[in-house]
């Protein structure tokens, strides 16, 4: 593989391992309730990761895999989170050990294989993070038909994940929304790829991360040119997309309206607050004295999804 | 109320706040756009804590109500997530401050009425209190028709809360997990009030929350007595829940079968990982040595459910 | 109204009565438990179908309201139907009667408020239809947001209800499909109105019915611009969704790979089939005579995909 | 076979044909875009019902299969359904021919492996049914996941189907209403089995059908004795729902309410309506005299979910 890198120049995003689909991983990986497929999956992460260092990959995912529980009947939840956060950390202790300096990522999915996965969004995932001292070491790799899943707009986990700074990388596919399992399917909707491009913009980019298409062409769509299709059409909703949110983002009409819409935060009683000022006797006394609010205005929604509409078309 | 208590001696669980149903606040209430709605929902949260504390409230509930958003093209959701923070720092402040010593609880719930609340479940909760170091003066008031609303069964929500000691108080109702909405019906399926009753056992109680009814009855039952069968309905479910849950621990035999699962913890490899005595290359020297893992066994979820089943008939 | 109607010129798409509101329809109008009801229903209908034939309008819409039910506990389901089939060919005589010549709609919606609504889409208001000799009365008012709360797509009710001949009028709104109730929105969505434009070119037009947004503003958009920007946005979005139908039909490029993909249907074993001579024998001795059928070829469904997105930019 | 049936006295509740799992049925049997494989379908029917007759089969059954779509982009739905209605009455007229008495059934269920299966409810069946002349032909084999998938409870689908003498056969399983997938689990639940067993009891009995186990022990219970817990365990759900139903019709406490909750139709105004004596202007006549309705009594779904609860403890 390293050769075939050298000769092409493509290089890694990221490496990983499968800890899911050998029946040794029945009843997960390092939540398994066998301490030796525990100890079995350390062995192949800690390969996994040696190899992803010695081929220059840039970032390591963790997938929940079979991380997660059927039925609360067998399982001892508090124990297994216990086991995958010890996992992780000497995954993190490996990591700094071999001097590997890739990201780590881990990806949120709320169930399948599983009735409930771990992972199962990203704020169950800063949960776990935050619980077990990881945030610092672990990004979400964030996939859409995983958000949807979850009951979340893909713009939702990518909002949340991004404003805590912990937006990593991108599954790049999409579901159906009336289907309740995981399609993988080709990215093709513009409104969805101009909203992860806009999120991506607005952070900046995506650092070590990249935008994956963890899809896969229909079962009936079986043919090799179908491959192409399915790849070009995924890449062409991503470049589209792109162009609305840099569009979006010149114009900043959305944005104005938006920093328009908080201004009561920016001076006044708003900047008093978020500095910290003001405490709840000298709140009372500030809406006794004003009597009432200042009154609320619309929050436009249908004015700003019409001028959404306008870069579309 | 004050002199009814003293009458009837019936004590206060909790106390809280309407902060949702008035037009100002349309947008939210400490995470409005509009400063001016913080500062006021402040004054009035203030007056409810003091109400409670005079009252003798050993509860404090937080619901999300408006606490969201319905789009995120208006919507600035980190500082909005930072509002609700500050809100609730400037709450704790307040409590010590006059000395009311309560449990604070939130309750988590993942839409209705807004697109998507900020409470949207135990873990979405775990994330923000730990996000912002408020996850020691905080436990959750747990709802069944908030826990299907948000994909999860009300036995993983109580589980995950209790797991990490976060359960302090339960909305004992029910919802339909084929409609979309918050029907708040009265609870009446055995199975479930048995697991609950289980998850308080587990624990050791509730300490200072309760059994709370968040229940109405249907708009079709619009008869005084309808209240009557629907309380003693409820009422009789959990009993007959206590009841189930008591002699499913005093029996152990799921307990027994979950303990033997989980062994391979208990000693050898499990223990040495739990104990922190073994990294990556440790533990691949092990599966090394050892050649595979010790066969799994089956889960055995058809013979638990069995058990089960013989509690109820 | 009607003089405001000869002022304005404008006239009347479909009148229809409210039997659904008063605390007299809790247990259902014409599926009421109560028989006083239907015949109040009845008179009330009456009425409204009157002032419509007077209004000059070319529609009346039957909306289920509360014709479902909560609980199968308390309902002769199979007698409330008889009644809800008895009430329509009481309508239907009372049309004829007083010669309305405007077409009956029904509208399919699967719940909300009841548990189950009886016309719940399209296929169960076919079925309802033609055990009860009502198909040629009637036609289907499609609803997107109730297409979706049924697990359907709009598309897929279009679709289905046009190719029998049923598709008389559509209510133009967009619900969100991570949303479990009516949020009854105004239409967006440029896929979703190409879609709805497609099928009614498809057919030739609506006939005597129309796009009626059926829509309401966000409770957040509560001033009175918000009404312009959302039924301006509404429309605006139909009329490019008209464009992009419009375009798509020109090109016929969709349609010419439909048409090849069902070729062998044309000819052949195909068209000795669809012409009713072939029977089971037939085809055994055909088959086996040809050893395994003509291989398939791919269903193209990316590469369609991505020639519906050419039309969107 | 046959031998082994006379050995051991084991009867063939139902034959069926595999046509969706060989590459062959991609795009689906009778609906394939491809009329090769509407012929090869005929064949493999043709030779499974003579089987099933040769082995004293008592039903046979149409599962949908891949008879359905995954995007109307290159679907003609209406040629589709025309085709699935023409294979049906082949069937129905070999069946006639080689004089097979057994029953035909088809099984509803809304999507997987497509994104829509046309079978995809009992309604939907029904109207198909009608539609094409075939609802003497055919009864239906209801299965618990299907119903729950289409998002109808496992009783509603039954009550429907029984009420218009339909129900014919039952896979007896379950599914999780969390989940959006076919799980095909072992039925456990007694509030379900009671309920089916209700609808078995009400229709005085299956006739030819049966409770038929399409179900599968979970992956992770993959030791042999896990088949005798499951089957026993189902076995078990039934018998005790089987009593429950038995000892609710034997009461008959809630079929007494029920018949008293309609009394309204079996005498004065009801009877007339019910007898075809009535029309809209006479009932307008009826309710102008008598003011308003008679009052409406409370639903009592609380009460009835009570009574339910006794029959379980």
């Amino acid at each position: 593989m390293k050769e075939k890198q050298a000769e092409t120049g493509i290089k890694l995003l990221w490496g990983t391992a499968n800890l899911f689909s050998h029946p040794r991983f029945v009843h997960g990986a390092s939540t398994s309730c066998n301490a030796d497929v525990f100890a079995f999956a350390a062995a192949q992460v800690k390969k996994a990761i040696e190899a992803t260092k010695e081929l220059g990959g840039v970032n390591y995912v963790f997938w929940g895999g079979r991380e997660g529980y059927h039925t609360l009947n067998n399982t001892d939840l508090r124990r297994e989170f216990d086991h995958l956060a010890k996992f992780l950390h000497l995954a993190v202790d490996y990591k700094k050990k071999i001097g590997f300096t890739g990201q780590f990522l881990i990806e949120p999915k709320p169930k399948e294989p599983t009735t409930h996965q771990y992972d199962s969004d990203c704020a169950a995932c800063m949960a776990f993070l935050k619980t077990y001292g990881l945030d610092k070491d672990f990004k979400f790799n964030v996939e859409t038909n995983h958000a949807t899943l979850a009951g979340h707009t893909m713009a939702h986990e990518l909002t949340y994940a991004s404003g805590y700074g912990m937006l990593g990388s991108i599954d790049a596919n999409r579901g159906d929304e009336l289907i309740g399992w995981d399609t993988d399917q080709f990215p093709t909707n513009l409104y969805q790829t101009a909203q992860v491009m806009l999120a991506v913009l607005n952070q900046g980019g995506l650092g070590s991360g990249g935008l994956n298409f963890d899809a896969k062409v229909r079962r009936e769509s079986f043919e090799p040119i179908d491959l192409f299709y399915a790849h070009i059409g995924g890449m062409d909703a991503f470049a589209h997309g792109l162009k609305i949110a840099a569009a979006m983002r010149a114009d900043g009409v959305v944005k104005e309206m938006l920093t328009k819409r908080y201004a009561s935060w920016d001076a006044g009683i708003g900047a008093t607050i978020e500095a910290g000022k003001a405490d709840f006797a000298t709140l009372e006394a500030y809406m006794l004295a004003k009597g009432d609010i200042t009154p609320n205005t619309s929050g436009r929604q249908e004015l700003l999804e019409n001028i959404v509409n306008r870069y579309l078309r």
